[in-house]
């Protein structure tokens, strides 16, 4: 069933970020060769009936963390399950993150990732690369990535103290050199100074408990941080993306720069959308647990309202899911010390349920603009488009058939993750996938995956993207600071003192 | 040499609002019939040569007043000449206002307007519709020209006080009736009352020149109307488009209005972007008049780039002109008294420059958020979007080819509008139009008009704008309010007092 | 007991707005006649021991309204219970509002509520006059007010549309009137239009309970009356005096007009700072409507302490109750319709307890700002201080004796106030007067109270209060507005033509 | 003739904090010994006529570095001719800034300035200490200095990377140290990593001169670190006070920080409020250089009238001078190279006149609020309240006559400082000082000085200053955080993996 090379889309309404028009969709050999009324298509092309419903380009979950190993464990989701719950949630391509430790070689982390994933992938995937540590060698293993490996995003830790994070004059020389090479710095925006401060504290405290979590990295922890990564980016004229917003003040403060002509873009998330940090006070431990993830989700329970607002405002730009399942057992490693309950939450699969039910069905932003922040933006940011994020001709086959009156609702018993529990457990959502299509081919119909294991492609990135750098370059050519011309001083000049103290 | 009815732009950048392309666009009997490399083109095509130019969707102006009787005169630039400065600077279709006196038809002045234009029009045209006072028939009337004239939107003004002012309470029901016939409301904003207030003072302190134009209605009081109209648009679900938002303050309050999620849009003019207003106090009276308009440029020279900032952030969305000229010897009416000027300046020949000047070449904006904000959004809200706004196949042949390196001095000695000044005299502006296409006829080339009066046609537009009413209606049917269940009260009730004072 | 004329209160911290010090207070005839340690005092002082408490300069309650006659039937609490509570709380100065009907004479009604509070009071009292309609007949006697009846402060009201509702331009002239006799402006700050629509579609709706009187008249109702008050406020020059805050947008409206620079406060009350509009929602109508007040208290649960966070900053400046008590009885004339529900709340009593608890108990203020905000400014702005306001030689003798480590629960059952509920039921307060002192007098001790129907006196208040005028004053100096000197315009003027439409 | 013991000021407006009066105030042995009218005086007493004239308290400058060797040289205004220059200018007591360099004693660096100052100083005075490095002795240090030494307020730098800059984890042990105490840390609030990267680029780029110091550290340098600043301190609940805020960006961020509650207190000083950034840019290289100090003044010209804005309206909260003064020939260190400019400008004599002509004459503030941000909030935040900053019996006879209506124009010529030029070069003040009192001496008079190195005091200070500790403390009791009670996780736990990369 899944073998046509050949697919027509009828009837539907397809969906792109600027407009919908009624119109089928031609799928050959894994492109999209038409898109219109009428198209005349080959014999043995199979027809999909999209009657009433949305034709979408396919989601890019821009943050996953597939297999991490973190904590001391690994997560569970791998990059065969964690890509099969993808495509189920209508989403046919995922960006993970390589992650070398402090003092190892970038470019081979890079090569283990790879061959961890390449066989088992069932949809196209990229990479970002972490950056955890800084010299020379790093410096040049960047452009070596940027260059021959098809990698334009680096990512830089402002938390995880002493494992991950930078000092701000590394952070300030990772992103001058992402804008020499054209690639996009983006950061994981917690003062890591302070959090460690607060654990101590809190633990001195007696709190060993989810909830020490949340209170140890209290969100202006958060806008701090952005708010720095911001002035540092700008200092080095470099673009920048801040991960996981997760907070009312930490998203603020990447729209005001944004208004304040700031090349900067934020990526909520799906939990950061669906769910809040009241969980953390949950009486039942394993429950509180399983939202652990930094940084954490907050409890002021307008959060998640707040932060859809700003996306359909384009305050925000994209989403992620920071999608890093570790199952309960798991977890409960930090059974007795909130610091060693390993960090992560699922959403890979239920990121596009979750924003169009909480952003479209709740009517705060609209159709089009949903393809914007699932797909079409992430494409733009990662120069993927508009090979990905756009259903045209010529595109990519990535889509979605998506039927915005059907309902259903999350649950851990089943959804497809490898994971034991679902944040999201619930949550009624109006607006599902019907039909994924990954290369071409269906993956997902009627609740029933038809992935392949391998199927998916590493998908290379050029540096450069015009989205971000044409700003970026305009800047840097008319707005090079200049000299005033002077007569040179020609008065007294004391000679220097001997240091008095 | 303009008679050709197949063009080919061969060689170009094609800039549309997502992304820009190199790409040929082959135009055939007016449209766009196809966009790509190697097209297939009929023998007898016009080739034009666009290498090393961008071509671009021609310009929306969606804010002119074209040959209006205002205060006492009639603008220089009438329907014939407004549009051929209008292509000489890129601009294929302007939208003018209709402006009914209290207690005159609607549609009369509608025919009134078409009968005036349509002879003389040089490209493509359509009308907002101007509601200056309120009652059942004006409401009848209305629904009239949404359904039978292609009107959807209606222009309110909260200044001109006994002229065209309108109260809180009939702003209320005119967005209440767009609502209901899916027009958007747009509205002057600024507080009439308390202009009628400044102009008594200033002119009693003695000032009586230009600069007591500015004087007597600051920024605070463009602001507060803004802040008033937004509320009251909200209150009764209606989509509102702030006409000329010429102040930070008053850009501010919609960008924040639109980060609470507010369907709300703002339109700065060429005139906010390019200029501002310490001309009002220029020596020269007839300088310092010129510049004369409502509301006024303002005083802080930081105000245009604040406006393109935050146009280049989508805080404010699409650009006009309020081209309304007026010759010295008609702003002489008020040599003596700043209340007679006749309020208006010119800029339907120069916004395009003006804003890739200000914008694009300062490195504020890309090219596509240009074409965005010079012609797709334009589009999108007013219901005429992919036809115009867009260069792709089927739309409308509407377009300008762009040279982004040429430079040209602004002058009204070369300007090709009637007016014998130029409110942006002497400006340096990178990029310029060389070509300019309207209905897939060159109008514009190299310096030369090849204008038709009469060729523009008028085009109606359809009510519920995706782009405006989506989220509108899907508000309405999620959010409506409902009551509390409860058991009735069954306690005492006190006996209604006689009324004490 | 209550009879002396002289005390002395031992042992006490007096706590001025300024600072705290320990120090004896000595009394003698009302007033107080020496602050400081080993005071030297007559034979037969009574003295009173305030070892381990807090000796406060009695409570100013700017915002009453006892036995109103409003919406059909008469407020519970007079003129006598109404002050025999509030000095029970600790409140020793109330101000009163007259309100005249429109088209009725100002000072006749300000004779009639002198007639029928003077006999009644149990401590000082004053009146604010409400501008409710406006002729010159008004102003003038605004005049006579001002200069005859010790009226500083007048009230406008922009909601209650064609009962007491002003237009804009009245406002301006009511402000400008203000302005000239040295007079504030005060407030109540709604958009009485769109109330007024608001209130038409709930009930079209099928909404009749009391969260249709939220519903009707969102946060956003006040937030924009306020920014327009204070715009016109400004364009008048009159300084400006918002009565009950009650929502964090309007809050922020004042707060951030004060930043700008604008002479302007906000007054919170008890109602907003200590409970909030969820209580709308309640299933118990009789509840439910016990709240209904206007403006509404606000749904959004972290608005109280939003605007004790900014009563604590100075941001908001002082702070009442809108006292208008009506029992259930009363409340139930709006039993099937919200828009007959007498709108009122308690407060008077509770007061100083409920900002205690929620802005010094919780550590948002000190001691001294509690002063501040429940006395001083009061004093400071309607021209008392520091006869009232502060405790120093020469003062009144108004003053409490405050336990901050005793704590009571609110409760209808136990407070001093005619009306059968409370809305602050069950809230407990740390802190709380043991003893209250008015005119020198004891006329509350320990639970009990020892007042004097009478022996209250109005105080007559001068215009032109130096803490509210010295910048408007001022500014009046330095910034007159001043025109350009400019050659006459000698060039070619137009012959003003006919109108055209 | 300054040998009198007793002195009568009579006739005068005694201006306090919170209000004026018409009051004479009598002094005994350097203390006031009444305020009033009438007052008995002792035979011999000089009686000073005050007639028209305000008496205020004298003013304290919160920030000076007299005599201090910096960069290679000395400032050339010490302890004499500084405080000389101040009494000149109405200042009666300064806070200058002990700064030992990293490594040193934090006791033995006190002990040096107390031996340096102590001998010449005309006035009062105390010391600030700069924490420049952090281990355990400096914890030791600290505490010694705050019980033995008077100390309660510790300076850290954010900037001078490697000279004096603290990294987070050290400013968070700082600011848990100063809690610890119950002194106020005050920070230098600029990012030291991005100056040194800016210098780096600006001198690359060939930009040595003075516009090169305020290029390489723009205004959101000094906000990030503010924002970071009130972060840290917020986490360690310490109070926070930001010295010299000299943008509009940090100045908001103060403000907003207040708004939501945080103890944090901001200095504009006299030269930021007084002249601003453009200097820099000035063609004549000494002129330019004139102005170098850290962090630099703002080219915006809005500056210092958004400053005076927030400091009239309690968002800034007391104002200093940095005074650190270095002649031409000094700051011609740098004429190749900006980052060799020693920082400082003038001040400590001008505060006063600058504060009342921008902020008084303008009428952005009255009288009351000048005395509270030159004098009484400095004393409340350093705990020498009502000493100083008040005019009342006890206090000490520190204070000026001023005369609201005079005037004088600032000038290098005429100064009193040693300087050689000065930065308020030309600016007309209303208002100045005719006489200044310290220690209930003559000091000033008419233009005349009278004063004697030594004859001032250092003034101790105590720790836990009410005004600034009651709220933390407060917070501190009631806002424990706590534990959720929970039942024990009882579940599976997986076992650690080994790590996995």
């Amino acid at each position: 069933m899944t073998t046509q090379s050949r697919i027509l889309i009828k009837g539907g309404k397809v969906v792109n970020e600027d407009f919908s028009e009624m119109a089928d969709v031609f799928i050959e050999d894994g492109v999209i060769s038409a898109v219109g009324s009428d198209l005349q298509v080959a014999a043995g092309t199979r027809v999909i009936d999209a009657t009433d419903r949305l034709v979408l380009p396919g989601g890019i979950d821009t943050h996953t963390h597939m297999e991490l190993s973190f904590m001391g464990t690994t997560a569970v989701d791998d990059f065969h399950t964690g890509t099969k719950a993808a495509v189920a949630g209508g989403t046919t391509m995922i960006l993970d993150f390589v992650i070398p430790q402090k003092g190892c070689s970038l470019l081979e982390a890079y090569e283990r990732w790879r061959t961890t994933a390449d066989p088992k992938v069932c949809c196209d995937y990229s990479l970002h690369m972490a950056v955890t540590w800084w010299d020379d060698t790093v410096k040049k293993e960047m452009e070596t990535l940027v260059h021959e490996k098809g990698v334009n995003s680096f990512k830089m830790f402002m938390a995880y103290k002493d494992v991950f994070m930078l000092h701000d004059h590394e952070l300030y020389a990772v992103f001058a050199q992402c804008k020499e090479t054209g690639a996009i710095a983006q950061v994981h925006a917690e003062n890591g100074d302070l959090i460690a401060e607060g654990a101590k504290r809190m633990l001195s405290l007696g709190i060993t408990g989810p909830e020490g979590h949340e209170m140890c990295r209290p969100e202006e922890v958060e806008a701090e941080a952005t708010q720095r990564a911001i002035t540092i980016a700008h200092a080095a004229n470099c673009p920048l993306y801040v991960v996981h917003v997760m907070s009312k003040s930490a998203a603020e403060v990447v729209a005001n720069a944004r208004r304040n002509g700031r090349v900067v873009f934020g990526e909520p998330i799906a939990a950061g959308l669906g769910t809040d940090g009241t969980h953390y006070w949950h009486k039942d431990w394993a429950h509180a647990a399983s939202f652990v993830m930094g940084p954490p989700l907050r409890p002021d329970p307008s959060t998640p309202g707040y932060l859809m607002d700003l996306l359909a405002n384009d305050d925000l730009s994209v989403t992620g899911t920071d999608n890093c399942t570790f199952s309960v057992c798991q977890k409960a490693l930090g059974k007795d010390d909130f610091t060693k309950i390993p960090n992560g939450v699922n959403g890979v699969e239920d990121r596009m349920s979750v924003i169009w039910e909480k952003g479209v069905h709740s009517g705060k932003m609209d159709e089009n603009r949903f393809v914007a922040v699932t797909s079409t933006n992430a494409a733009k940011i990662f120069n993927l488009y508009p090979r990905k994020g756009r259903i045209a001709k010529g595109s990519d086959a990535d889509l979605v058939i998506w039927d915005p009156k059907a309902t259903r609702v999350i649950s851990a018993k089943t959804h497809h993750q490898a994971v034991d529990y679902n944040i999201f457990e619930g949550m009624l959502c109006h607006g599902l996938p019907v039909v994924t299509i990954s290369r071409g081919k269906v993956v997902y119909e009627n609740g029933q995956l038809f992935t392949n294991p391998g199927a998916g492609r590493y998908i290379p990135r050029k540096p450069f993207a015009e989205f971000v750098y044409k700003r970026i370059n305009q800047r840097e050519k008319v707005g090079k600071p200049s000299a005033v011309c002077r007569e040179p001083y020609t008065g007294e000049i004391i000679s220097v003192a001997p240091k008095r103290f």
